[in-house]
């Protein structure tokens, strides 16, 4: 369980180190936060930082992570600020440009297993047995507490919001941001309805295993919801909505080709609810939109025929 | 001439239609004014309402612009939201895809001559015998003076302002922020090597026709620097600074791949003479750099290798 006060504190330990992402009033009543301009293309760097700092005397064996997409970029990034080795475990499934991005920072990465699963239990081996720190994707307070920080800064950017859209795969990015503006804005979940562990925990009172599918799954595709953002999410009543696959494409287009905006399919979800109707705003609600990832080829912005999507408005 | 009370009473014409484009700390001392994510993917839509707002009751005859490329789209954007018919005028070797964009928008599209000079002859002589508003696409009061509230935004958007870099083709952009911010500020343009209209301007002692060519010709191209850019120019003492076509091929590979952020080549053109260091700021000197334009295919912002440019840093 994270509160205010821990964003609080990990704002304060990661100042200077992330980027403050500026907010853009895209249209009325509708503001975008661009986090996808944050260090490594994702909001992962204010987790990652956040987590070292607040180990204290950082370990010599390094960080270890398990992941082959933004958390690994943003642990990997971290550490060499730092100085740090990072350690990054991967299925030996995970496309070898991901691969090569990780080395390109510095990281060591090992290939292990098929699956997922078998990547994080050989982290976890490993942090173990080598006294590395181990940056979870999204399940540690550390890591809610800096994803957080983009709730303090949206408050300070856009004022008077009512609702913040932000995606969820594992809830990490949810936990921090709801603990970061509990009493003063309303969180809501998007998932795609191919990847709904936020909806499914809700639904069953408990964080449960979802079979994830679908164009977010690289970023979105946990498999169940973390405990810390079960936990957040109740207690600050967060929202839930499920959209459509098509409406993650539709939204992504409609981001390049309206604003000129670049996102992956998991950092256009949030403004997929509002683009297609999923989330309906109350006449005069404020909304923040969060865009959060843009580890994409842009060359798949745009659709092949060129034609332009639908021109539906947010609203 | 403009003065910063015309852009003064452009801001307030334009309100509630022109976005207001988000400012981002990308550096210490460094601020990108996100202007490509305007209203047609550059800072034409600013000038477009300006000039038909200004002309006061708008003329049945609608209104007449020579362009293949950003003032074009912007005209027949901003004439689409007043309701009014727009023609535009391009050369018959303009790309299908821009003519198809410009019809999308709903315009009328003559193909006239070989050369651009030929489509701006015959849309002068079109809005003369129709009685059409013609938009000029960088050296008309009204189209400098809209621009320029770019200037205002930047001077409320970032604190203590030494200088701004801004991508000169005819100089339409320059006028008007070096106008806005007259005293408060420092205006520097920058051009490609090849396409030197401001810096062949300010040697002669007045606008001189140049030769362009090169990667950006397609959105700084202008042959001539328009005689009110020179006018504010030389009362502002604006700096210029030509970059070579390669810093501006970095540039635009740097934003993408360090800040997720999608240029066309003019657009990053600005940000390519601090990455080159064609200008270097002095020790604590605060240094806005505006991005402009983003009529690009997103496909290009990354190299064919895959592999990400020399990090060197901005300062």
């Amino acid at each position: 369980m994270i509160s205010t006060s821990d964003v609080e504190r990990a704002a304060a330990r990661i100042a200077g180190r992330v980027r403050r992402t500026p907010v853009f009033a895209a249209d009325e009543g509708v503001w975008f936060k661009l986090e996808q301009l944050q260090h490594t293309g994702s909001f992962k760097a204010r987790g990652a930082f956040n987590r070292i700092l607040a180990a204290g005397d950082p370990p010599s064996a390094g960080v270890v992570a398990a992941s082959g997409g933004n958390a690994g970029l943003a642990v990997a990034y971290a550490a060499r600020e730092f100085g740090l080795p990072a350690r990054v475990y991967v299925p030996v499934t995970a496309p070898a440009v991901k691969v090569a991005k990780l080395r390109a920072l510095g990281a060591a990465v090992e290939l292990v297993g098929e699956k997922y699963a078998d990547a994080y239990d050989a982290a976890v081996k490993h942090a173990a047995n080598s006294g590395a720190l181990f940056c979870h994707a999204y399940d540690q307070p550390e890591i809610c507490a800096g994803q957080g920080t983009i709730g303090l800064e949206l408050l300070e950017q856009a004022d008077d919001l009512d609702t913040i859209l932000v995606a969820v795969g594992g809830g990490g990015l949810l936990a921090g941001i709801a603990a970061a503006v509990e009493g003063r804005a309303r969180v809501v979940g998007v998932e795609p309805r191919t990847a709904p562990t936020l909806n499914a925990a809700l639904a069953a009172g408990e964080p449960v295993p979802v079979e994830v599918s679908g164009v977010a799954a690289d970023s979105l595709g946990a498999t169940r919801l973390g405990d810390i953002a079960f936990a957040v999410a109740t207690r600050t009543d967060a929202g839930s909505v499920l959209v459509d696959d098509s409406a993650i494409v539709e939204a992504r287009a409609a981001l390049w080709d309206r604003y000129r905006l670049a996102l992956e399919p998991g950092g256009a979800t949030a403004f997929a609810a509002l683009l297609s109707g999923a989330y309906r705003p109350a006449p005069g609600e404020r909304v923040a939109v969060l865009l959060c990832g843009a580890n994409t080829d842009p060359a798949t912005l745009t659709s092949p025929s060129g034609a332009p999507p639908a021109a539906r408005t947010p609203r």
